[in-house]
């Protein structure tokens, strides 16, 4: 029983995910978690106490493996250019989304329905996450490889984008999960590199 | 009465717009909505049949209204590089966005929540206005333009990009429309065009 309730709650977490990312938090009930699981919504209710907080399961567990990402890409490339730290950057953001699309997209569309306290919390972890993109460009900016005016925007630009893929990557699509990094790091550094 | 009934008809679809920007769709009701406009549920059903007739009017005109500036953007730029067509398509994008950015939103975010056959008709829609970006973009890798090797993963890029502004653009915030647009402009040249 000692193994087993971790794993039973992570499997509650999983389907969650999914109908969270296919018709979204606010239109699953917890009864609709407990008919996917097969199961009754009372006995749902012996592993989790509210849908919010299977909802901040999934979003911390997405923050913090995004967090760890990003922090194993820096320590890579702390000596590289800074090209070579966004591109590092970037392939560990594509690397968590491709590893748990359904994850990342809650993390992505649904943090804001937390409640206002883990929101806030949310909030933050977020702004910190931006900015070691913001870093890494401005850094870029004062070396000269980066011709930009405002790195603010180019990093908002630049994680839209990479985002997005939470929304439209499937595990049977036509490219590899390696291929489309190869593709989003290309974009990422044009966007940022480029000459127009 | 003529001429009143269109435009209590939009002053709920605004209000909605904003309702459902800011908390989501499925977490708004009709009653929310009759809050905000401060009058009863009953009598707003005397302008809307549903919630999501309401959802199908601001989807459908923001639809509307992204075609249309595309369209005038391509016509305008016909006889011009790739590279100017695309500009001008990140222009109108952007500014059919900084100009109602909760319709934009809604139609950004919450498509998905039509019905099958509406959310048919609109991502139909959406697939024809995505691909006036991926032809542009093929047409800059055919004449040398654009160094690229896959045109819909960098519209698709691209779009995603631009579409974030529908999430982050606040009327009062530090940079104007028109500057935004220049910015996006400019990175989405870059993420095309730019050598790496």
């Amino acid at each position: 029983m000692a193994i087993e309730a971790p794993s039973r709650r992570r499997r509650i977490e999983d389907v969650a995910s999914g109908l969270f990312r296919e018709r979204g938090y606010a239109a699953t009930s917890v009864r609709d978690i407990a008919r996917a699981l097969d199961v009754q919504g009372a006995s749902l209710y012996a592993h989790v106490t509210s849908k919010e907080d299977v909802l901040w399961s999934i979003v911390d567990r997405a923050a913090a493996r995004f967090e760890a990402a990003a922090g194993a890409a820096e320590r890579a490339t702390a000596a590289d250019s800074a090209t070579d730290r966004i591109a590092a950057l970037v392939r560990a953001h594509v690397g968590v989304i491709t590893s748990d699309p359904g994850e990342a997209s809650v993390f992505v569309h649904e943090w804001r329905a937390l409640g206002r306290e883990r929101r806030a919390r949310i909030a933050d972890r977020r702004d910190a996450y931006e900015r070691r993109f913001r870093d890494a460009i401005a850094d870029g900016m004062a070396s000269g490889e980066f011709a930009l005016t405002d790195p603010a925007i180019a990093a908002a630009f630049l994680l839209t984008a990479l985002n997005g893929l939470a929304t439209w990557f499937r595990r049977d699509g036509r490219l590899t999960p390696d291929r489309i990094a190869d593709h989003f790091v290309d974009l990422s550094v044009r966007t940022l590199a480029g000459a127009t």
